[in-house]
Formats: structure tokens, sequence, C-alpha cells
């Protein structure tokens, strides 16, 4: 898929088939991610792929729970604070690897949703994932085969962004 | 260009011909800026474009001086504090708007340089531009016609992101 479609042409999706989504296909969303440019490329991101059970036990931490049921997997996103060399820095690069992510999702006809709200439990889902200390959750992506319709993309005039030159 | 080469082929062009980006092309990089995810799709960012010697001006605050010297335009990502609903989330969606402008920078074979070095001398630059107290400079997208080699791009393998399942 052409890069200007998939990045105009990307939803959230909210509900999935029950289809899964095949290992192989799991690998290609990861590693387009780790394509994603960092600051001094410290590549200061991890991922933690989940699979049905495991998955599901997430739903409760998050007011979106029924996107996570519904989705085939779930990618967790984490900073690693380990590799991090500029908290402000590595979070906008940590937002590239999502991006990269989600444009693959979409290329390869899955649906993706970038799920935020639910790092307001965020030390709840370390506990219980047993996450190491020096990893920090930023992002679930939960993907599937698209289920439903999505809302359509509302975005600010070009003018209301572009603040003169 | 398809995505997943976009993706995996992009890399940091530092030299540029003295050839221009046209206004239209600059448009579109920042369009696709625009269709990134956000947070309660707040769309947090604003962009600033700059031309020759207003660009050239920039130089100064950073030790990549001569990429930004070399480039045809200079693009500006600033966060604006008066859209932000959660400062960490919004710098996410701020690195998701930079993925989709360096995408599409290279799907137009055309080459990008995101400069993060500068936010060092971030209040100095504010007030060079006399930028809004409420928007903060977040990145800086130097863009130009590639005029030489890049790098190769360096990622750590996916073994070593991947932390279990």
């Amino acid at each position: 898929m052409e890069v200007e479609k998939a990045i105009r042409e990307r939803r959230s999706v909210r509900t999935y088939r029950s289809q899964e989504v095949k290992e192989e296909t799991v690998r290609r969303i990861l590693d387009a991610g780790r394509w994603a440019p960092s600051g001094l490329n410290n590549q200061p991101w991890k991922f933690l792929v989940l699979e049905k059970a495991c998955k599901d036990s997430l739903a409760e931490y998050t007011k979106y729970g029924e996107v996570i049921r519904s989705s085939a997997r779930v990618i967790l996103v984490f900073l690693d604070r380990e590799e991090s060399y500029h908290y402000e820095k590595d979070l906008l690069a940590v937002g590239a690897c999502v991006q990269n992510m989600l444009l693959e999702i979409h290329s390869c006809r899955l649906g993706g949703c970038w799920l935020g709200e639910i790092l307001n439990r965020r030390e709840a889902v370390h506990a219980k994932l047993e996450i190491p200390g020096h990893l920090q959750l930023e992002a679930v992506i939960a993907v599937g085969v698209p289920g439903g319709g999505t809302q359509a993309g509302v975005r600010k005039e070009l003018g209301a962004l572009w603040i003169g030159k």
C-alpha cells in the first residue's frame, strides 16, 4: 500500500473478527516499529505481544477493555529507561515507533487501535504482567481483522496548524 | 512508494542539493503530519516552515547547523500546550506526527533529517523566532533534495526487543 494512502486512510479499529493474526504478521509489525528513528539511534523501545488468555486479562485495566477482548493480539510498547538518554526525545521516538506499527498494520489490511487510557493504570499493568522495573508502558496496540466500521477521521485544517513562515 | 519500503529504507539525510522544495510539496508533508493519531484526537501539534534566510539563522543554535544550512527548508514542530491534555501522551502523538512527515518526505524522493539536539537551545530558538508562549519546540525537520550518501541504518535485532509473550 502507498505511504500517502496509508497515512491518510488509517483509522482506529475498535471491533475485530474472530480470525487470528499470524505470528509472521506480528513479526512484520514489530519489525516496522524497529525501523523508527530515535535520538542518537538509541532505539529505546521494547515490545511485548500478548495472545488470547493473557491479552484478555488486560481488559480490566481500561475502559476500552472491549477493544482488547475483541482483538486477536495486543502489542505493548515500553520505554526502556536503561536505554533512555533524554526522556522527552525518547517519548517522541516511541511515538514514531508506534506510528510505524500502525501504518504497517493498516498496510497489512488489518486494523489497529492505539490505547493510551490504560496508562492511567500503568503500575497495575506492570505488576500484573511482572514487567521488569526499567520498562515503562507507553502504549498498547490492539490488532485484528477489522470487524466493523470506523469513525471518520476528523482533523484540523492545515491552515489552523501553520503558524506562519 | 510502498509503506513497507518507506519505513525500512528511510534514513537521515544530512546534505542536500541546492534545489528548492516546492510549496506544494511542503504542504503535502505537513498534511501527512496532520493525519497522525493523538489521544482524544486532540492533535496537539503546530508547524512553522522556514525558508532560506530565516532558516539559516537557526543554524547557530545546533552543532548540526550545516544540515540546516544545506537544506532547502526546515519544518519546526511544536507541542501546543493549550491543546495538550496529557504531556506524556501528547509527546508520543507529536512523535507519530513527525514520523508521518519523515515517511512522506522519503516517499516524495526527498531527504529529511530529524534534528533533536537543537532542543538544548529551545528557549533561545523561541526568543529568536518570537514563538508564542504556549508553543514548545519538539523537533526540527530539515528537508531537501538528497545530495550525498546516508549512513547504513543500524537497528537492534528484533529478538533483543521482544520481551516474551
